[in-house]
């Protein structure tokens, strides 16, 4: 009787750890947004599964637990990191409501990590991730959030950069980025981290401004000291000579 | 003829990636800091393993380099994901004083998601990554990334949080957080994560102050949400109501 909340990396199979392949295997139940399930399914063909749309994610925990108290064990899935704007949070918080349950998050490889090995090196060196979605955090924020990081010259990676209600979230990001970083600086984009049609771009600053990114995007915007070489965005470790 | 930078992990062979061991098992030769290779030698008894102590870490990627451009394929290993404070970058930047060769990044759960899996759900929203070693940085803007991140009220996660030549950066650090911090802040600090002796702890901010770090050692600063369900540090998804 157990839930695991469970980082399935980017989306390939191979991409996933050892430790999460092993809590789906013992899972009686898989759970969680229906994009995530129809990655996996092929590969589970016994396991029940429960699946759901957007916006639903507090009563996707409350099923997983609700199951978990019937003696089943059950996987919560989600993409990237369950704990990097994933459900790990949530389902603690809504654990609350009923009877202990055991709750164990199994790490997975962040769209920071999986989208950065796509570039190259663009982290390396200290680094902030920012979600523009402002459903949850209002949107001055966000824009606090930005302008610091860009002041205190981290690598800054952007989760969430655009759709269709947020379509100019991104340059208005890097409109508040270019108040304190050169347009020159070193950025990157890549789509799709780990599946068909997996692309990385590289690019400055400017650029990045009126690029078009999606909801499968995730934005590196380079510090100082990122740069180019050959096809790959590198940020070094740290400030030769400083 | 290849280079593969892996990321390992944590360290147990059940956290890496189905491609990460792919990788290795396609290599000729396993190259990496001694403590790295010493934990994943034994699984791969065949294989050629070149290690090297710390601080050449240049010469560790030049070696690699040279093996591979012999015709062999090569793994670089590093603990946790070798673009986050790994050697992904600093492969890409010697090998620029060589014939071309491939080198393909293989990301892996890097400790800010490791560790945040055992204290619970610490990241969920934006986060900075800071690390406090100044060998390569000024401690001045160390000291600013700290505060900003503060002012910014992103989750912190923080790398090399100590050694013995550092013993007191930890508690410089959260002064400098405390400037606009609660006390009361939720953190967390977890060591050895993924090997033996791991072990998680909360406290608040004003105890994180003054309790004792490692090199083994995450560290886990909340944000003016964060808060404690049971034994586990949670941050919320947003701001609701804000």
């Amino acid at each position: 009787m157990k839930v695991y909340v469970v980082g399935l990396g980017p989306g390939e199979e191979e991409q996933i750890t050892g430790r999460a392949a092993a809590a789906l295997e013992h899972s009686d139940v898989i759970a969680g947004y229906q994009t995530y399930i129809d990655l996996i399914r092929e590969r589970y063909p016994e396991k029940e599964f429960l699946s759901t749309g957007m916006r639903k994610e507090p009563e996707r925990c409350r099923t997983a637990i609700e199951e978990a108290l019937k003696g089943k064990t059950v996987s919560m899935v989600c993409s990237g990191d369950a704990g990097v704007y994933g459900m790990a949070g949530l389902m603690f918080e809504v654990s609350q409501e009923y009877p202990p349950v055991e709750i164990e998050i199994v790490p997975g490889v962040t769209a920071a990590c999986s989208g950065a090995a796509v570039l190259g090196a663009p982290l390396i060196h200290d680094f902030a991730v920012i979600s523009l979605s402002d459903l949850l955090t209002p949107w001055e924020l966000i824009e606090k959030r930005l302008d610091m990081a860009a002041q205190a010259d981290f690598v800054i990676c952007l989760y969430n950069p655009s759709s269709r209600k947020r379509a100019d979230y991104l340059s208005r990001a890097c409109d508040i980025l270019l108040r304190t970083k050169s347009p020159e600086t070193v950025c990157g984009m890549v789509r799709n981290i780990g599946r068909g049609g997996e692309h990385g771009e590289i690019m400055t600053l400017a650029e990045l401004r009126d690029a078009q990114a999606d909801m499968f995007t995730t934005v590196f915007v380079g510090n100082s000291c990122t740069k180019k070489i050959g096809d790959h965005m590198v940020t070094p470790r740290g400030y030769q000579g400083v």
